[in-house]
């Protein structure tokens, strides 16, 4: 019963968000109300959902993120934002920046305008550690921010909002603390250099730094609670932790926050790789930026890992069969994948031989073009999925063969990281770049 | 035109807070509605305003403050309590008690029954650096504390909100901050224990604690804006660095805030000496206390020191005129008092020496009760004023006598207060004691 109820009131808060009006029996919404980017959660005419807490689409293709782009107006990650990172960085770009997996900015032409001309910047991202467990999804803005490091050779703080999680949900402050340190181990073992990588908890280092609790301060001055409520949603029953919360995401955002790392400087700029449902943060910290003397962050936007029950929504870190977690065994991979990937494929083998499996639903084929970095396979694949020529146990089978190794190697890396070592990343301390 | 504005807007805003109602030209205020000390501010029937920003009564005698006991809910500080401090203590009452300049409390008794069974307790104060210089009212919680702190031999700890300053003013952090360790100055020329006394800046113990953000977090986990909207007035147009800041002036009332004085242990209670205008910030410590596992703090409040110009409202470091400031000259406290404190005399000697004057509403007498300690001399001042025995001249060049020492002594004792000294109080250590 306390399931249903459970359901029944989430159901309600998800059809509020959606239609902006209180569910009421027998009585059908209302049309509803665009919300042009500032209001409380961003809705597209075919009803997605998109804030940091929730995710949600009718359709099996996924979010519309060209739509996405339009409402929070960020800029599309076009083919010539694309060539240009090619010739500043002289590397090939991302498989992510190829297939549209990040595939929103903002000012990133402002950051490789000044990196032209030898102005540095920094790498800004984080994670919530609600639990102890981080799934493949997890890893994405890590991998991409990982590869950002190298191309770019700048330096890289990693928030741990440790203190976030203990004001939403129902945790101690001890064990959201041990959450942040489970989750630093899987951070550490994506292979970050720890000579340019800063990882910090929020609950930790706000008590370690001169600078972190002034920017916080300085950007809780400028910001009321009529915006907080216009960007986040926020009411009147909320604790006033949440409501102050979004100053401590936005503080990392400016180098005064790192006095250790950037030598007091306030003028280096930073670029944040994250997933979309967090860009509302990061246009308040744009918001509030030239107002008290900083820059505004840059940043680099990720379409959403689909859960493996379709794309209409974002994995869950608190269902197990959600998604393929970072500590699943090689047959718990397998398993999960032939029992609960969703498939694009027809319902008997001689009607997807005959009309071909659609990819753009498959969720094995969504998290192949996530983690099978060579373009022609890919392209094979597909082509041979949406032919019937490929059968989904077959596809499947790719997707298998390739996260087997993978989470077994990230195992391995993850058992290297130490106690010591993760002292070493989480020490304020200056890293290897002057300033 | 500009001041004339600035006072326009003051007072329709007192208005609003007294009536409940916007200030309307040639419309009368409805009946006034009680608040019965749930509302943001506590008004009495004879529209007294008191709370953290406000301080106003048309009454020349000052607020009535049997009647804010009632409104807040606290206790008074009766015969039998003062009886009771001096058996515990073995020493008679400081004159603040006996005269009833602290008037009211929260669970004294229990702080003493805990006493009496040898279980130890702490003293938690603090200062709003709004500016550099301190006037003789801001006294009044130091040199009470400080016999407290004689007394009973505890730990002390001396907040100064120079956040708090950052966000209601138009002040910059670092001035905020500048003015913070020019009170404390101040604060350490009053005679505190070094060994004994840990003095602090929010800005900078924020970043020095491992103990400090967690009792905030933890604090705004439980409080939320329905509340803080309640207890403070604040509005959907205040800036979320004030509605979560009642958190920052709680977090010190629970021991685990300073792990290096007491050890890590959260079981210390502390005794909060302070204006009866800080009271709705402890009503909310003491609501959220059993939630986070920590003992309720127990408070002594003081009535407020007034105006030179009246008891009407409070000083304000602002005006020059309004105070005698702990930088005054013996000719420029002469002066003051002289011309500016609001006489209870009558218009001419003649009158004076028929009718006699009225202590209740002369300043100087006021001044006199907190700062002249011998109850005989001042009960015969008292006297002789009241049958006009006693002139209005000489009972100023009492006050002056009095004051002229006391703040050259007091400006003496601040130019030994050297760099060196004031590092020592504000460095987070252990204190001469053990827990």
């Amino acid at each position: 019963l306390d399931e249903a109820v459970k359901l029944l009131l989430q159901l309600k808060e998800t059809y509020k968000k959606v239609t902006g009006q209180d569910y009421k029996s027998g009585s059908p919404p209302s049309e509803v109300t665009s919300t042009s980017g500032n209001g409380p959660t961003a809705t597209t005419e075919d009803d997605d959902v998109v804030d940091p807490w929730t995710v949600a689409t009718s359709n099996a293709k996924g979010i519309d993120y060209d739509k996405l782009i339009v409402r929070f107006g960020s800029s599309k990650i076009d083919q010539e934002l694309i060539d240009r990172i090619e010739r500043v960085t002289g590397q090939r770009p991302h498989h992510f920046l190829r297939r549209g997996i990040f595939f929103s900015h903002r000012d990133m032409h402002q950051i490789l305008d000044a990196y032209e001309n030898k102005k540095s910047f920094y790498l800004y991202t984080g994670r919530g550690p609600s639990s102890e467990s981080m799934h493949v999804g997890h890893l994405i803005p890590f991998i991409f921010t990982k590869w950002l490091q190298e191309v770019f050779d700048v330096p890289l703080v990693i928030q741990l909002t440790d203190d976030e999680k203990y004001l939403w949900k129902d945790l101690k402050i001890e064990e959201c603390y041990r959450f942040a340190i489970e989750n630093c181990k899987d951070i550490i073992a994506c292979g970050f250099d720890v000579n340019k990588t800063f990882i910090f908890s929020d609950l930790e280092y706000m008590g370690e730094s001169p600078g972190f609790y002034k920017n916080v301060v300085k950007i809780q001055k400028h910001v009321t609670f009529n915006q907080v409520k216009g960007i986040f949603g926020f009411t009147d029953s909320d604790c006033i932790g949440k409501i102050s919360f979004p100053a401590i995401q936005a503080a990392p955002s400016f180098s005064s926050s790192f006095p250790q790392i950037f030598n007091g400087r306030k003028d280096i700029q930073s670029l944040i790789p994250c997933a979309i449902d967090q860009d509302p943060y990061f246009r308040m910290t744009r918001d509030v930026a030239p107002r008290i003397g900083h820059s505004k962050p840059a940043l680099f936007h990720s379409t959403f890992f689909p859960a493996l029950q379709g794309a209409q929504t974002k994995m869950s870190a608190s269902d197990p069969n959600s998604s393929i977690f970072l500590t699943d065994t090689a047959k718990q991979i397998k398993n999960k994948i032939n029992k609960h990937a969703f498939s694009g494929g027809k319902d008997t083998i001689e009607e997807h031989r005959k009309f071909g499996g659609n990819t753009d639903v498959d969720v094995s084929f969504m998290y192949l073009t996530f983690f099978l970095e060579d373009d022609e396979k890919l392209e094979q694949i597909r082509k041979d999925y949406s032919s019937g020529a490929l059968l989904t146990g077959e596809l499947k089978k790719y997707l298998i063969d390739i996260l087997q190794p993978l989470i077994a190697a990230h195992q391995e890396r993850r058992k290297q990281v130490t106690d010591d070592v993760i002292k070493q990343f989480m020490t304020p301390r200056k890293l290897a770049f002057d300033f």
